[in-house]
């Protein structure tokens, strides 16, 4: 396949909607054909999927049967949306994948991981990221604090800092597919460690450490 | 788990439903806590799964998407519906499992079998039956030729003749776990071979050999 996968990762209200958005107009103002998606439910069967794990219809859903549910998604979305748009050439640049699902089922830990992880494996194909950019966030400084939440996890501090950790070992197990930035840090500088990594990534010419016209900069 | 846990599997139309309708009936005539149930969609979560892989509004519904959502309501069923009446010692007797998934599967020939089985063995949480009563039909009595079929597979007869080699082959592998008739052999000699099975299995007084009490024998 000729594009290129890119994947944010890491707990919630990080940022990683607004840098993958600001990635994609970035890379859309190079030139360079860009898919932008995320998981779970970006496709039709994968919002029926989520709706069934979110219904309160199916009671006490079965923690084996929720996880298949995720992999169907993930297995459908790059069936469908992933897949062909590497094949003809795209960055796609995706908001969550098999990173996600491992880290917070590792922080819950109801289910062996490797076995999870198998699964989500067989169920991608085993199509990794040729980049994860894992917006970590220090446990001191809070999911409460983000003011880019998507939504505040009713979960305790013990989980989201299970749910780091959890990000954090599997960065450590293949670094040279990692970028691993500091939410807290200034939008620029991340803007600019991911311009370089990913400009680098598609042999985009060298201005990618030139921020002074990329869009959104002068915003944050 | 102190129940017992009877399968009844084969390709469409060659009985199964009323076999395993008969079954329940003559144990609970002797007093036997039953509960019958059937593969896929027998609860809330099920019937939702059931209705994305039907849906046309999925579209293209991807392969291992499909077997990881028919994984998952097996996982559900097993879960909620199965493992719960073992526990509190019913017979549990359940039209389709795991079988019929791997005698699809295989005849359809997408997906590597062994992948799948490792799934669903671990969705099903490893539970096997304790018996499987396997209806074989040769193929020169095509399905076509059953009264009492269930729907007529829009598949040809190679296909058909696979997922019975399919069911074949799972049955040689673990003969012990296996009753395996001939769906064209009477009702009643079949009623009688399957309630030795299940008398022997359960420890019933031995008079299940004697059907003359059974219900239905007389009308088939």
């Amino acid at each position: 396949m000729s594009g290129r996968f890119v994947v944010f990762e890491g707990g919630d209200g990080v940022g990683k909607s607004h840098q993958a958005a600001w990635l994609a107009e970035w890379l859309t103002d190079r030139g360079v054909d860009v898919v932008r998606t995320f998981e779970p439910g970006d496709s039709p069967a994968g919002q029926l999927i989520r709706q069934i794990v979110l219904s309160p219809s199916t009671g006490d859903l079965s923690p084996r049967a929720e996880a298949l549910l995720y992999a169907a998604d993930k297995a459908h979305h790059v069936y469908a949306v992933v897949k062909p748009a590497l094949e003809r050439g795209a960055v796609v640049i995706c908001d969550r994948y098999v990173d996600s699902t491992l880290a917070y089922q590792g922080a819950g830990r109801v289910l062996d991981l490797s076995e999870v992880e198998s699964i989500n494996r067989w169920a991608t194909e085993h199509l990794l990221p040729d980049l994860t950019v894992l917006m970590d966030l220090a446990p001191e400084h809070g999911v409460g604090t983000m003011t880019e939440r998507d939504r505040i996890e009713a979960e305790g501090d013990d989980f989201h800092e299970r749910v780091r950790e959890g990000f954090l070992a599997l960065a450590a197990r293949d670094p040279e597919r990692y970028l691993v930035i500091q939410a807290r840090d200034s939008k620029d500088a991340n803007r600019a460690a991911i311009a370089a990594r990913v400009g680098a990534l598609l042999g985009l010419p060298g201005d990618h450490q030139k921020l002074s016209d990329a869009p959104g900069t002068m915003q944050s």
